[in-house]
């Protein structure tokens, strides 16, 4: 479905029990993870209760029902979409699959890094974006147990820096604003993957806007491939610490390219 | 460099003898052919004349730059290219090499047919988009010799069906207009490579310039690959033969990605 969160919501759904698939899961978002969870479920024929904000775009919408989810629209409010979840886990006695703060699905994205260092293994680093903290977890972990020197850094936007300044004061921190293109990292970290981050992530570098919508349009013109503008981030940066960089072997994890055609920043 | 003439380049260059390299290789174009022999002449370290029309794109320029080529700006007509590639050759003793009729370039452009041969033995077609005719006269020798029961079609533009037409009548026949989307597709076939295409090729479907454009985004969207309207081409023509292609395995060949992002047709 054109994001990384399809392992995780795969391995997540797998680790359900045959009864717990019975009562199938329910998800609220309404971005890739709602997809993801439509997609994982349909394919092992389970019931997806996908909680989406009554705004979503149409396109979203779409998506998801084509995937075979089952869409609860509510207010836009995180509020009423974890009420609305929570409604559901209770009356359908259904699994709640959260996008990023639930260990099988941190262990499901760290699977692309495990990829990325089966064909690599003398990488010096492997970058990410960071928001709501799974991928960034889990790829540390791939990285930790495979990489043989490899280390895992993480690009953030400026605008939205809040698990950049949860690693300055040691606790979750949270954006007052999230003002920025980078749609998909806007959420802030959970209790299960930060402390796996304070652990095992070296640096979370943070970069501007402008930065994002160049890398975004580097990696389109020169390597073809169409990426959203949160799985710039990491590219941009890299390149905004060249010198760290220098010589070094670094595999960038192209996390999502599900993107507006009719909203390019370009 | 981000389009498939970059094989044909490489293969015709290759194939110079020490003298030849030594003197240099021609081209004129406007588009892919520029910048494929700029970068092909480069990685062996030898000059590549590139005439190109005055009126050219800057950015296409600058990449034939980039890539080391020297640019002589002419006239934009047919004539004055080729007036001012002849005059290279003359007084250079330089190498000209043709974007399509020309046997080293088309079995170079060949050897993608034949990769995805090797992957996928048992395809039933694989469809090109003809332009110049040297991507579908070096696919259809290598389906000829390395296919099973593979068949080679082609896709080419209604608005400027020359190739059609020439399978139809017997004889290389040219457009009157080519208004076009698919820009590398203007132009005519070749004395080299149309007895090929009539030997070897099964069928050209033509296709609308909606059906061009839907299949361009379907490929963006789904695919997330960036390609040039005319590497949509094949697919269109898929698309709109549905019965034909029902319950076969068909092999696509992406010819190209290079597009402006400022002038896209969604």
């Amino acid at each position: 479905m054109g994001a990384f969160k399809m392992r995780g919501a795969t391995h997540a759904i797998l680790k359900l029990s045959e009864s717990e698939r019975h009562h199938g899961v329910v998800t609220h978002s309404s971005g890739n993870m709602a997809q993801a969870v439509s997609l994982a479920a349909q394919r092992l024929s389970i019931p997806a209760y996908i909680v989406m904000p009554e705004n979503a775009p149409q396109a979203k919408k779409d998506a998801v029902r084509g995937y075979g989810g089952i869409i609860t629209e509510v207010e836009s409010t995180i509020e009423a979409r974890q009420a609305e979840a929570d409604r559901i886990v209770r009356e359908r006695s259904a699994t709640l699959i959260h996008p990023s703060n639930d260990i099988n699905v941190i262990l499901g994205q760290g699977t692309a890094a495990v990829e990325l260092l089966r064909d690599y293994s003398d990488l010096d680093y492997i970058a990410v974006p960071v928001g709501g903290g799974g991928l960034l977890a889990g790829s540390a972990i791939a990285v930790h147990h495979h990489g043989e020197a490899c280390k895992t850094i993480a690009g953030e936007p400026m605008a939205a820096d809040d698990a950049y300044r949860s690693m300055q004061t040691g606790k979750i921190e949270k954006n007052e604003s999230a003002d920025t293109i980078a749609d998909g990292l806007r959420t802030h970290l959970g209790d299960i993957n930060f402390p796996i981050i304070q652990k095992y992530v070296e640096e979370i570098i943070r970069v501007e806007e402008a930065e994002i919508i160049s890398a975004m349009r580097l990696i389109w013109e020169r390597m073809k491939i169409i990426i959203e503008p949160s799985c710039a981030v990491p590219l941009a940066a890299i390149t905004r610490q060249r010198n760290k960089f220098e010589n070094k072997k670094v595999g960038i994890i192209l996390s999502g390219g599900n993107v507006d055609l009719a909203k390019l920043p370009f």
